[in-house]
This record gives structure tokens, C-alpha cells and sequence, in this order.
């Protein structure tokens, strides 16, 4: 057989070894802030966090995992409705102790409530996007002086 | 003197009471993780605490206000600096303990380096913006799989 022949295995990526910062885990006992951006829009997806093993799994395999602080466990978005964050990029802040994974959301989104993004009202309750009826929490309100420019209406 | 010269003292809308949502400050200690967003580019400017009292000023001033959990005080942004960030809008997450500050970055950037953002590197130490030398914390860094997708260079 001609060398054109001979089978190739190429060394899959996920296998090959890199050198990554670690972000300072132990600043705020084991977790660091990690927030999902839409890579394609920039739209702030949701805050979650991250401790060191959530962020290597989720270097090694390209898809969002996080740690989830009340449940204390790791937690894989998307593991169990699907709508996995497949990892684009990973940023690092000053500090080292917030971590941004830009995404590409599947599904319908990041919320539990099926929106988009887990960000999807402002600070007057006034959605941004359409969300599931009482999925969100109910959160207190106040009268307060607000700035004008913070009141113009989208 | 004819109706149309008497003096005229509306209402600064500043001082115009609004009906705000509060987040739930109480579940993680009185904090909620605060991100700032550029308005115009939707870049992630950097992350920061925000208690009840930083929260309430930035609405009532439409300028960003945090709380600094090292130092344990309000930390109004760009008060020495100059850098502040005029707020265009705030958003709250599904849980009530997160929130968006919508800004306009004034000043070179948000990042005590001078960078625009403080996620100016990716998670293998590659910067995407100049920073001053040696004002950013060194990280630990480790040999590690990584994913095919993670490691293309920009």
C-alpha cells in the first residue's frame, strides 16, 4: 500500500495538554463568581459560580459547568433540560477571582424560566423579556428617588 | 409682571418617587454580585458587590455604586479615580441576587490597570486588552486537557 494509505489517528484535542491560569478559588472559600455571556449578542446569559474542578471540567470539555452553592455540588448546565453552554472562550478578571464563559446557549435559554437570560427584568419589574408566570422570585419593593435617566422608558 | 415671567421650579427627577424592585440582599449576607455591562458594546467591565445602600444610591444617583467586601465600605466607582460609570439601566436575575448595572464607562476604563475591562485575559493568560505591567494578579497555572474549541487562537 501507498503511504496515501496508511490509516492517521490525530491526537483529539480534548487530550491535548495546556497550560491554563487557575483563578484564585480559595479568595472566597473555594468558589469563584462565574457569568455566562451570549457569544454572539454579549447579552449577560446568568451569574453563577465556579470552584477549581467545575472550571477544569469545563476547560476539558468545552461545555459550561458550575458549582452550585446551595445544593453544594457541581452542577452541569444543562445536564438534565438539555440546554448545555457550549464554552467559546474563558476570561479571567484582574484579581483572579471572577470568571466570564462566553457561550452559545442551546435550547431556550439560560432561566429556569425559559427566558434567555436569567436577567430579564429591570429594576422596576418591568421585563425585558417574556418569561413563565410566577417562575420568578417575588422580591420586595420600595418607593425610592430614582434618577431620571434611570426612568425613561425603553 | 404677566403670568408667563413668573419663576418656574419643576420637580428635579431626582426627587420623583419610583416603585423599585429590591433584591434579596439577605441571602448571601447582605450582598448581591454586581456586574457592570458596557451600554454601547455590551463588554463585561468587571464584577463587584452591591449591599442594600449601593444599590439604592445608584438608582437614586444614576451613577454606580458598590460595596467593597475587602474593605468592608460603599465604594463608589471612579470617586477618586474620575472613572465613574453613569447607569442606563439595572437588571435583576430570576433569584433577586444578582445584578446588571447597564453603564457608560467614563475614563480610560473600569480596571485599576487601566484596561477598558477588567476580563482583559482568557483563561490561558493571553491578554485582549493592553494592561499596565504587573498590576494584575499572577495566577497559578497548571498543564490541563482543553478542549479543541477553547484553545483556537483568536
Amino acid at each position: 500500500m501507498s503511504h496515501f494509505d496508511r490509516p492517521t489517528t490525530p491526537l483529539p484535542s480534548e487530550t491535548v495538554p495546556r497550560t491554563v491560569l487557575l483563578p484564585n478559588f480559595d479568595k472566597r472559600g473555594g468558589v469563584c463568581v462565574a457569568i455566562a455571556q451570549d457569544a454572539g449578542t454579549g447579552q449577560i446569559l446568568m451569574q453563577g459560580y465556579a470552584d477549581r474542578a467545575a472550571y477544569l471540567e469545563t476547560l476539558a470539555t468545552g461545555e459550561a459547568v458550575y458549582y452550585s452553592t446551595s445544593r453544594k455540588k457541581r452542577w452541569k448546565k444543562g445536564e438534565t433540560s438539555g440546554h448545555v453552554q457550549i464554552v467559546k472562550d474563558v476570561l479571567i478578571d484582574c484579581d483572579g477571582d471572577a470568571i466570564v464563559y462566553v457561550v452559545e446557549q442551546c435550547g431556550s435559554g439560560a432561566c429556569h424560566t425559559n427566558a434567555k437570560s436569567c436577567f430579564y427584568r429591570d429594576f422596576q419589574g418591568r421585563p425585558s423579556e417574556r418569561v413563565q408566570e410566577g417562575e420568578s422570585e417575588k422580591l420586595e419593593t420600595i418607593d425610592t428617588p430614582v434618577a431620571g435617566r434611570l426612568v425613561t422608558d425603553p
